[in-house]
């Protein structure tokens, strides 16, 4: 101990890097913890989908545990057990669509094979291998180019890759397995049992659909557009000092970096309206629901947020000595960010909700009148005293790119209005009584409907055994 | 035949249906055949591709027809073709990404599984399958959940996929199969041949490597938006009417649609930029290059698209009776385009034929000057006439958002110099003499280096046994 203490000076090198070395080792660990906390707590649907995965493999594995189910199919529960590995997707439609994928792919492969095995035993002993080389080769090369087809690679290109695997094992495992057709139908029926065992798993506990994500990715996006407009309107006219802006200039940072993320979302949206195709009516969702019109929207949105990228750079672009002239330009930039902004909002409760946008037209009228006041503002400027250039170009740049907003705004509300019409989101209050509404107001009279009555919107909301959530309620 | 033509009136309609299919189908055939040739011109390393499979399952099916090589390994054979199929992708990046993770992957969860199911004997025979099945759960589900790790997801997805797989195979069957170890074996050597034909064919015959296509990416899209400016500077100033403005309009398609593209690019990027980490050293990319700095590249590259989609709309703003102010005004703008342009066509050729830039920040500072000169006449404006607000806004806009672009440019250019850094790119002669261009003079003098003067640039480009491009000749 003491000659510990005596060493201490000297060896204090060497000894800090061994207690460095757990103190590193916990510091991972607790970084390790903290990261599989927060993954889990962005979305806890993860943490259900891992146990699906592991439940499922539990229950195909009892094709080797059970003796009867084992002299069944003997090795053939393997493939079970790579069905289930493979083809379990975190989305029920990416699930979907990689077993019928597979199912069908190993179907017509499994036959083909059969066939180009059967003309390879007329060729003769020493002609087999030949032709058969020949066939997988050929088969594999125009196979592996379809995958280049965007049309092919978008559905299909699971299908096609487990084609080419069939159709090479069949023929080629062929030419010495002679029971190739009881192999065949073992080898189907537990691909069959283990694709069976993820989509009744996948739909039936916890089911994520991607349908449901790309709506709310849709209603997301809008939404992160609209706070950084309304957070844009406060935060650009604050030289003025008023109060409500200081508040606001806090949150800064996040509504900042919301709408950077939209620009970024093409890839997401692309793949989930891709496996929302597979997916059986769900929830809210029919069996048609116009999936494509979520992408349309989602350029159009990714429109905006450019615009919003090109407009951030001028949030903290105030005049030092603000004349009236430019307090009103400032003041109408904000009325038509700000009108813009509850536009937007509108149109993502209305996604949100499936209803069809109510409050949209008259924000859009409003920033419209702001913008026309502004131009003439500037038609009459010539009138006026001098303007000094320098110090009221922000703001004439913010209110240009404002009026691309608008425009911007106008062609999203049309593509969402596009939507509702397709996808009969409700109509409200004020239209005129269609036939869903005679039976919502139906059952309204059996009791199962709260009518919420709306002060901006003047709608009727409908919610239904808690499926439907009410955007008033966050107002 | 007189019958058909008496009925033909009656029955035109079905007879047009009758002729209508094979025409139909026809059309069909030809659009299909146009779309693979289109498919195949538009990268021919595609059909190469394709190719390459087709003979790397060709190969390996060689275990099924010899009867050497058939005997040795039986029916685990079925390995190495499944391991082609799945794991043969188009870069070589993603080849041996995939082939590392599931050659690693699979010993580890083999050597895993055969532990399982040696603890599992312990318990004895009532306790195994209960053991086994409590630890196949476990492990299914923590690795699906460590799949959600974006470190992860990002490189080792695919063996954690693997790992899931094999463990659960090999402990699992295991339960019946008693020849474990010698079955491992098999396996695994067959997955190793399997691997390592998809891995010599992918590098040695027509590879296709991830790195080089992100670099030509990275050079591709900043072109793209220099295409952009260039164009823009013309095209903004046709209203004076002069001609190589009318010549240039003629393209405005194609330039206004190249820019869209590089807002998307960043999946690709990314996907570029993994498999691109697992790639050796080739051409002239060492082991060691720095892929990140591309997409810090790219996203700086990407944010410039987004100010030059806001520019997009004023592309055709032309002021009726341009006055004198505003024609000023117009000139700097086009000023400012043209020389940020020909800055981003200098850092993309610099990326291209990897040699330091050199002319580009002569043009920042051309356009910086151009830019200070428009803030002056701003400045100095009030003592001029007064200006007409509504004409010249959309020059001022245009000019606001140019700025921003310089912004942006300056920073490219640094992200590219620390690129050029980091990789090493060649200097430029302008330069001190650095050991590597030592030894490129002696190269020269050995006679394999022929040297190219660039009249704008005064640089001495290498060209080595015609593997670096010089852009000396598009010029």
């Amino acid at each position: 101990m003491e000659m510990d203490s005596s060493n201490q000076d000297k060896s204090s090198g060497s000894f800090s890097c061994i207690t460095a070395i757990p103190g590193k080792f916990k510091a991972k660990v607790v970084e390790f913890t903290e990261k599989t906390k927060k993954i889990g707590q962005d979305d806890p649907r993860r943490i259900a989908h891992s146990a699906k995965v592991g439940l499922a493999l539990t229950l195909v594995s009892f094709f080797y545990y059970f003796r009867p189910l084992y002299d069944g199919f003997g090795q053939a529960g393997m493939w079970a057990i790579l069905t289930v590995v493979v083809v379990f997707e975190y989305t029920v439609g990416a699930t979907l669509s990689k077993c019928l994928n597979r199912g069908f792919a190993t179907l017509l492969a499994g036959a083909l094979g059969i066939g180009a095995e059967y003309l390879a035993t007329l060729c003769g002993e020493k002609g087999e291998p030949v032709l058969l080389g020949i066939l997988v080769f050929l088969l594999a090369t125009t196979s592996t180019f379809m995958r280049f087809f965007p049309s092919v690679k978008r559905r299909y290109d699971y299908g096609v890759l487990i084609f080419i695997l069939t159709f090479s094992l069949v023929a080629v495992s062929g030419y010495r397995v002679n029971q190739i057709i009881q192999l065949a139908h073992q080898r189907l029926s537990t691909i069959l049992i283990g694709a069976a065992t993820c989509i009744v798993i996948s739909i039936f506990i916890c089911p994520v659909w991607a349908g449901q994500d790309l709506h709310n990715l849709a209603s997301a996006n809008i939404e992160k557009l609209a706070t950084f407009l309304q957070g844009f309107g406060d935060e650009f006219f604050s030289f003025l000092g008023d109060e409500c802006s200081v508040v606001a200039s806090k949150d800064v940072k996040s509504f900042l970096q919301g709408y950077k993320t939209v620009l970024n979302a093409k890839a997401t949206e692309e793949s989930l309206a891709n496996f929302a195709w597979w997916e059986p009516c769900h929830g809210r969702f029919k069996f048609h629901h116009p999936w494509k019109q979520y992408l349309k929207i989602g350029v159009l949105v990714r429109e905006c947020a450019c615009y919003i990228e090109a407009l951030s750079g001028y949030i903290n672009s105030k005049p030092q000595v603000p004349s009236e002239f430019s307090i009103k330009i400032h003041q109408l930039c904000v009325k038509i960010s700000l009108e813009s902004g509850k536009a937007l909002k509108d149109l993502a409760a209305a996604i949100k909700n499936m209803v069809h946008p109510c409050a949209t037209d008259t924000h859009i009228k409003n920033s419209i009148a702001a913008a026309n006041e502004l131009k003439s503002i500037l038609e009459s400027s010539s009138s006026l005293a001098k303007p000094d250039l320098q110090e009221i170009m922000p703001a004439l740049v913010v209110a240009s790119i404002l009026i691309d907003i608008i425009k911007c705004i106008e062609k999203i509300s049309e593509s969402i209005h596009e939507l509702s019409g397709k996808a009969h989101f409700k109509n409200n209050a004020n239209s005129t009584i269609t036939p869903e509404k005679q039976q919502q107001k139906q059952l309204l009279h059996r009791g199962i409907v709260k009518p919420i009555n709306d002060a901006n919107c003047d709608r009727v909301a409908i919610e239904i055994h808690g499926t439907c959530e009410d955007n008033s309620s966050k107002k």
